[in-house]
């Protein structure tokens, strides 16, 4: 008796004999081998594609002859007429096992296929989707045999597809008999699953085979802009990306003074909730525009935010966020529908997913970032700060991973400075200032030149120089110590100490001067001791944070410096390591993870293996509340300086040396002074 | 070693030894025993009252001695000062197992009591709330080990009560905070379960020991009424009930004219049914009002309609319920909110239940009917009939239940009738003809008196007489039949033929006159031929449903009939069974079911265990679709007569006679005369 033949599927190198004439989807199903398909093997959906390979395979033992799999029939000839199919592709549903065969399976036909990265720096996304879809044929009613279309369409499911169960969104209830006539009983429904082994609900519905794809919104919901990803769901790919302010401003610039809006104002919750919920509405609708998509196909979205965005999203009152000890509502992740959240630019069947939070002060914006740098695979003791209004702190490696969140203030977004602006075109984003001459130069945003190229003037003649943003303040400040503009203690030295015009006096202190463009009617951008001494308090509760950890975790010095964050992408390691921002060490160990926790979102968006493990991952994290660790103020009066040749940062030194000047100004000097003597004590 | 105490709890008989000094409460979980508890043994909610019993108890073997479960406590001493305890009673968490003692659980501390029936022919309904609530007492948050407040009440239910999981209805995610707050951590839940075994979810929350009870609505959503029963869910008690018209009446007097009306208008089935949502939003206020309650205590509610208003209830274009095959969208329960339906009196988080249908043109109310009168567990063949617009028909015993809908049109209710008129104060709703003189003699509703007690004008005088309702038409044909006014063919016969100067010329045909208000400004109320005709058909429709069932039962003959609805319940069997409404049964076997489909939403609202067996039998009835079976047009037919003495109905003349007239008037007379032939063929 002659073996059945052998079916080799690539890359996952599973295998096994299936009869001749076996549809090489069903031996793909009973394998296990991970091949798409939406419409069940009719050969109308195509996902099922499948490159059979021919010749010798010795690594295999065995020989593929031509005609392994049979001929192109007249299905998969339509299809590459109407479609097109690459040369060599067979349709797994129609290609039948002949003899001896290895299958390729290619990456977009798998439906835990790897998403091409967004930046270099994001992690690849494998598919786990909660989301998919499924063509059904459904029977038609019969007066004799009575019963209702949703429950022939979850027979037809059950028949079709092994799904033994299903429920049906409530919202879809006026629509499912008209799509199934429409469809002439052959639709296509969206089932999502809160988990892989949960009930799946069908939360949409379409006539026929759906090919117009299904999308799902990661949203980044930050105290000061709202950034959205509208990604495609079935491949993954991101589609279209915005960002708006949040509304929630006008209410106050920072989280405290929004939760303060809220004690102070009866009803001041409900207003937030309704503002922020209304500019998610206009996003979404803006993206599905860009992306030129129907914004009924806009399925699920998932959220990351700190803890008060968070509850304010929620219609929670944050005031408990407000006070000690701080308590979340709710610090699991939730499922919720769109209509939940009076989302109306989504369909009300569409799902939310909120991640987790972390603390009351450590939010879902930090568990994205968790889940995106993953700081608990890390070998080496990595520390991940994702910088912005609150910093989010992270350290971990393979052992352990501690978090805590620590109030920088709005310093580092270019807020209460004063030549500062947030990032937008004409911005100064960068700076160098010449050790010998003192004199600067920047680049702005919306131009690569630097200023003192020649074609700097034309080719921001639109934009203008118009302030200073959070990155560009930093290396404002770090160049200016590197310069010997500024002293350890941060104060700005005059024209005579410095030996430079550009040193001028405002009275008691002095300001440097890194633009004068009054003269065409522009401002006059100067860095002030006041700014110096704003990022001095932002730089130094950022620090204190990571110290905290590191005490917590009973170390002294890390291996590894992620910055993270919209922002942290465009902070120079150099610079932040000069500036005091986050411990010391070697500048090629510092990088950049882009926006972690846009990343995290996206990554929570398209796998339902990635929800489960973020939830899994928040509950072992240790929670640090800087509020009530005495050693937080230590750290934090410790790290006030802006270091300097003699301070204990070894490593540092291999790469720049800081001028050991001293500035006695009337200013400051006093306070700096203690707080020198409190560190070197 | 001596034997611990015996206790023996009654009326279980539930016994087991325990340890002296294990309080009655726990003895009693730990037996299985049915004892309430909202504060789970904390001596403040009192559910858990005990009567222990002293003496001898031969049938037990024991012998208890005074002082069996201690003496009172202080907690017990103080609940009584406050609320009072009745004689003998003890609170089973505070009495603890001293000696051997037989304990009575009086049934108001049982959770599975049975509830007082509303009306002599509700069957008893057994408690089985699918929302219970809970006293916890739940941790304060702790900055060291950060938790939300969720997660630490999830936790203390599951310490407290051993509920494993819940989750909170997303309505309740605004509030949870603060209740937790005012309640000083210790809060009351109230928790909803779909099914026994399903996760509870926390859908409504009090600060401490709630106290003020919660209710549930059984709606029974009929086409021209909206009727409510407000129902205490701890108890089961009624405590206010009220109906309203269905205000989609604007739209279609019956159920196909409001089809017709959706059909004809794009967005009418918007239009009504957002008017039957404000309708139940306007009741649930009124009945709250009414019981003193507030609406946001009423957690549950439960509807049984007909197929086309459940598809207006929840939003669906009927469309599909007017033509064949007649299909639902879904014939199966459903669990919602009362978001989900945007009901707005109720709280969001409030549940709702909806009661499977049992095909196109058997509803929900007729799946409520079946659970009130189990046609399924009748010994005897059993019809039962729902007399309204529509007329749902069940046919059953042990062995099969059988059912079907019958377009009887709205004659029944007063419709369609010249002098008809709604069930209402002045409307003739009772009629006696004397056979002799032919004389009337009527009651109205309003007034216990008969027209010829001399009382009656005086008693009247308030309301009038204003026409003739549902009951008083079929009662008029009847009696008119039974005083040989009309013959078998349902001829009304002249004043020569019959007479009496009542049977009045209207050219071709003649018309009874009952009453004569001109005088007083009132109105002329008279039978005419036409009303006669109407009613024909009605219950010719009503009778061929039901032979439609005995055929496909394979029966001739049924041994009991119940009348159920509302109007079904001021029916007299005796003029039924003379009109030839329903088939031949002796008049003692003919009952009353009063409100059937509302005591089956009640019995739903009440108990888990009454939704899962409607469940079931909904799958096992037999569906019988009347528009589809050639051998009802043919009953239809044959039953236009109203019977008379050579007819087969030999069980009916042990009971009355029917005079053997015939009048050969000029319309009709052929039609009846070949629908005789037909018949007798």
């Amino acid at each position: 008796m002659s073996q059945d033949p052998l079916v080799i599927f690539t890359p996952s190198g599973k295998r096994g004999r299936f009869p001749v004439g076996t549809p090489v989807l069903t031996a793909a199903r009973q394998l296990g081998v991970d091949l798409d398909s939406v419409c069940g093997g009719r050969g109308i959906c195509s996902k099922c594609q499948v490159q059979p390979s021919y010749g010798d395979f010795p690594k295999h033992g065995v020989t593929v002859a031509d005609g392994a799999v049979g001929e192109r029939n007249a299905v998969e000839d339509r299809y590459d007429r109407i479609r097109g199919l690459k040369p060599g592709r067979r349709l797994g549903c129609q290609a039948t096992v002949q003899s001896d065969v290895v299958i390729d399976v290619p990456p977009e036909s798998q439906v835990h296929r790897q998403v091409v990265r967004k930046a270099a720096s994001d992690k690849p996304i494998t598919m786990d989707p909660a989301t998919r879809l499924y063509y059904v044929e459904v029977a038609e009613p019969d007066m004799h045999d009575p019963t209702g279309d949703l429950q022939r369409l979850a027979a037809a499911l059950a028949g079709q597809w092994d799904i033994p169960q299903v429920t049906l969104s409530p919202a879809l209830l006026p629509t499912l008999q008209k799509v199934l006539r429409k469809g002439a009983w052959k639709i296509t429904v969206a089932l999502h699953r809160t988990a892989s082994d949960a009930v799946p609900q069908i939360v949409a519905l379409w006539p026929g085979l759906h090919e117009s794809g299904f999308f799902g919104l990661a949203i980044d919901l930050g105290s000061t802009t709202i950034a959205a990803h509208l990604t495609d769901l079935d491949t993954g790919a991101v589609r279209a990306s915005a960002g708006i302010m949040n509304p929630q401003i006008r209410f106050g610039e920072d989280l405290m003074s929004r939760v303060s809006y809220a004690m102070m104002n009866p009803g001041g919750e409900v207003e937030m909730t309704r503002a922020v919920r209304e500019a998610i509405d206009t996003l979404a609708a803006n993206l599905a525009e860009e992306a030129q998509i129907d914004a009924s196909l806009i399925l699920e979205t998932v959220f990351v935010c700190n803890p008060v965005m968070h509850h304010l999203l929620l219609g929670i009152d944050p005031v408990e966020l407000g006070q000690a000890p701080f308590a979340l509502t709710t610090s699991d992740a939730l499922n919720l529908t769109a209509r939940d959240l009076s989302l109306t630019t989504l369909p009300p069947a569409a799902q939310i997913y909120v991640l987790p939070c972390i603390a009351g002060h450590v939010g879902a914006d930090a568990a994205a970032v968790a889940l995106a740098e993953q700081p608990g695979k890390a070998e080496e003791l990595t520390l991940v700060v994702d910088v912005g209004t609150n910093a989010e702190i992270l350290l971990g490696d393979t052992q352990r991973v501690l978090a805590c969140s620590s109030p920088t203030g709005p310093a580092f977004e270019g807020a209460q400075i004063s030549s500062g602006q947030r990032a937008a075109p004409g911005a100064i984003e960068a700076i160098r200032i010449d050790p010998a001459t003192k004199e600067p130069r920047f680049r702005v945003i919306g131009c690569d030149l630097w200023s003192d190229d020649p074609d700097f003037a034309a080719k921001t003649a639109q934009t203008g120089i118009t302030g200073i943003c959070g990155s560009g303040i930093i290396e404002a400040v770090a160049e200016m110590r590197l310069a010997g503009l500024l002293d350890p203690k941060g104060l700005i030295g005059s024209a005579e100490q410095t030996g430079t015009d550009r040193c001028l006096s405002t009275g008691r202190t002095h300001e440097y001067l890194i633009h004068d463009g009054t003269a065409e009617g522009g401002p006059r951008i100067t860095v002030t001791q006041g700014d110096i001494r704003a990022i001095q308090l932002a730089k130094s509760a950022l620090y204190a944070g990571a110290r905290l950890l590191m005490d917590a975790r009973g170390v002294d010095t890390i291996n590894h410096v992620t910055l993270a964050g919209a922002f942290g992408a465009h902070i120079s390691p150099l610079h932040a390591v000069v500036l005091g921002m986050i411990p010391d060490v070697p500048l090629e160990n510092v990088t950049s993870a882009g926006n972690a926790a846009g990343h995290g979102a996206r990554i929570a968006l398209c796998s339902l293996a990635a929800r489960r493990e973020i939830e899994t991952m928040v509950k072992q994290i240790t929670k640090v509340e800087t509020a009530i660790e005495p050693k937080f103020q230590e750290h934090f009066v410790n790290a006030n300086a802006i270091p300097h040749a003699t301070d204990p940062f070894p490593n540092l030194l291999t790469h720049v040396t800081l001028p050991d000047v001293s500035f006695n100004a009337a200013t400051g000097g006093g306070d700096d002074g203690g707080r020198r003597r409190r560190r070197k004590g």
